[in-house]
C-alpha cells in the first residue's frame, strides 16, 4: 500500500519544480514504459503496477511494487490512467552544448505548448534530424504531456536546452551553419534546397521568432499559402510548420 | 444576472447531445468572435461579455447582454475565459452531399481528436484546399476544442459529414476522382506528382485507414521516414501527415 506522502510526492512529479528538486520524471503506459526501456540511458528508479505479468514482460529487471486501481489513479496524471507508472531518474544538463558542426538540426525559441514540444520530438525522429536544440524558456521535456505526445520519440533523440542567443553567436563565429528561419516573408520554400547540415529555428506559439535573434538568421523561408477569397489562415502552427521544413529537407537528400 | 438555468443550459453545449438538441454552439474570446462575424453564413443567438465597447466593436448588430467576470467563468468552457462568449446558430445537415467532381478534397476517417480536427481544418485553411468532408463517425466541429484549434479556420472552409462508404462508391462509380490514401506501406510521396483534382483520405489516430475502405484506393502514398539507429518513430501524427501530403500538392501545382 502506498502512503499518502508517496502518492503527494509522486503526484508532485506533474510540476517542474518538483521534477527539478527530485530529478525524477513520471513515465505512464505500458507502450510508453516499453519504449523508454529499449533506450538504454534510462534508470528507473520504481515502477507502479496493477498487473505484475505486465512489468515481467517490459521491464524485468526494474524494482516494482503492484498496487490496485485505485491507487493508481492516485498517483496517475492522466484521465484513464493504464496499467503502470514508473518514476525515472535524469540528471540535470551539465551546461550548454555550444557548438554543432554537422548535421541538421532543429532550433526552438521560446516553444510553450508541450504538446508542440512532443509533435515536434515526434517530427524529428521520423525524419531522423540529427538533433532537438530548445531555448531554456522552452517547456521542458519531462513534462508529461510532451512524453504523450511524443508517443515515446523523447527516449529516442538527443534534447538540449540552451542560451539561444550564445548558441546562435557561437554558430556565427565557429561552426557557421546556415540558419534557416521559418518566417511570414521569405524565399518561398518551394523554391529552395535545404542543405544537409544546417539549423532550422523555430518561433514561439504566438510571437514568433524573437526580433533579437533576427541577425543570426542566414535564410528566411515562407510556407506558400494557397487561393483563397477573402480572409484566410493567418499562419500555420508551429508543429505543422516544422513538419512542412523537415520534409522539404527529407526530400531534398 | 444570468439565471442558473441560463447558466446551466449555456455550459451544456459543451457537450454534442446538447448542441445537437439546441442547434446552437458556443464561440469564445474576441479573435474568434472576430472570425465568426468575418462569415456572413452565421447567425448569432447571444453574445455574453464583460466589456461593452469590445462587444460594439466585434459584433454591433447583434444582441448582447454585459455580465461579470465570474458569470462569464460560470458558463466559459475555457481554464481561463476571455471577455467574450457567443452561442451561435446553426442547423443541422440537410444530408449527404454525394459527388464532387473537381478540386481537392480531404476525407477524414473516423478522426476522433479534436485538436486534430482543428488543425487539420486550419491547414486545409492555409493552402487552399477545396473541400473537407468528415466520416459521421468523425468528432464534430462545432466541439470547442475543434474550434479553438483550428484559430478561427473552421468559420472559413465547407466541412462536410457523410457516410464515409457511400461517398466513395459514388465518387468510384460516377466523378471518379483519384483516392489517394496516406499509409505506411505505399509509393514514396517525394516521387508522386499530386493532381489539382483527387481525394485525399487520411485514418483514425490509432488504426488507420478502415481496410473497408482499401477497395476504393486508388493510390497509396507513403512519406518516407529518415536514417535512424535502432528503433525509431513508428507513424506520424495525422494531422502531420495531412499536413506534409498537402504541402507537395501546394508545390505540385
Amino acid at each position: 500500500m502506498l502512503s499518502k506522502a508517496l502518492i503527494k510526492q509522486i503526484r508532485s512529479l506533474q510540476i517542474k519544480k518538483f521534477r527539478d528538486s527530485e530529478q525524477l520524471f513520471v513515465v505512464e503506459g505500458p507502450k510508453m514504459l516499453a519504449e523508454l526501456v529499449s533506450s538504454p540511458q534510462w534508470k528507473i528508479q520504481m515502477v507502479y503496477s496493477t498487473d505484475e505479468l505486465l512489468v515481467e514482460e517490459i521491464c524485468p529487471l526494474a524494482p516494482f511494487s503492484i498496487i490496485s486501481e485505485r491507487e493508481l489513479e492516485q498517483i496517475s496524471g492522466l484521465s484513464a490512467p493504464h496499467k503502470v507508472l514508473a518514476t525515472v531518474h535524469y540528471e540535470a544538463e551539465k551546461g550548454d552544448k555550444m557548438n554543432i558542426f554537422s548535421g541538421f538540426h532543429i532550433l526552438l525559441d521560446k516553444i510553450q505548448d508541450p504538446g508542440n514540444l512532443g509533435t515536434i520530438i515526434r517530427i524529428a525522429d521520423w525524419f531522423g534530424v540529427d538533433g532537438l536544440i530548445c531555448s531554456t524558456e522552452s517547456v521542458d521535456f519531462y513534462n508529461p504531456k510532451v512524453m504523450q505526445a511524443s508517443m515515446g520519440s523523447v527516449f529516442r533523440i538527443q534534447i538540449q536546452y540552451v542560451n539561444i542567443s550564445n548558441f546562435l553567436e557561437g554558430n556565427s563565429n565557429t561552426s557557421k551553419l546556415p540558419v534557416y528561419a521559418a518566417m511570414l516573408e521569405g524565399e518561398n520554400l518551394y523554391g529552395c534546397s535545404l542543405p544537409k547540415d544546417g539549423i532550422l529555428l523555430m518561433g514561439n506559439e504566438s510571437k514568433g521568432v524573437d526580433t533579437l535573434l533576427n541577425k543570426f538568421i542566414t535564410n528566411k523561408l515562407h510556407i506558400p499559402a494557397g487561393k483563397s477569397i477573402g480572409p484566410k489562415a493567418e499562419s500555420l502552427n508551429v508543429a505543422i510548420a516544422t513538419a512542412i521544413i523537415c520534409s522539404e529537407w527529407a526530400r531534398s537528400k
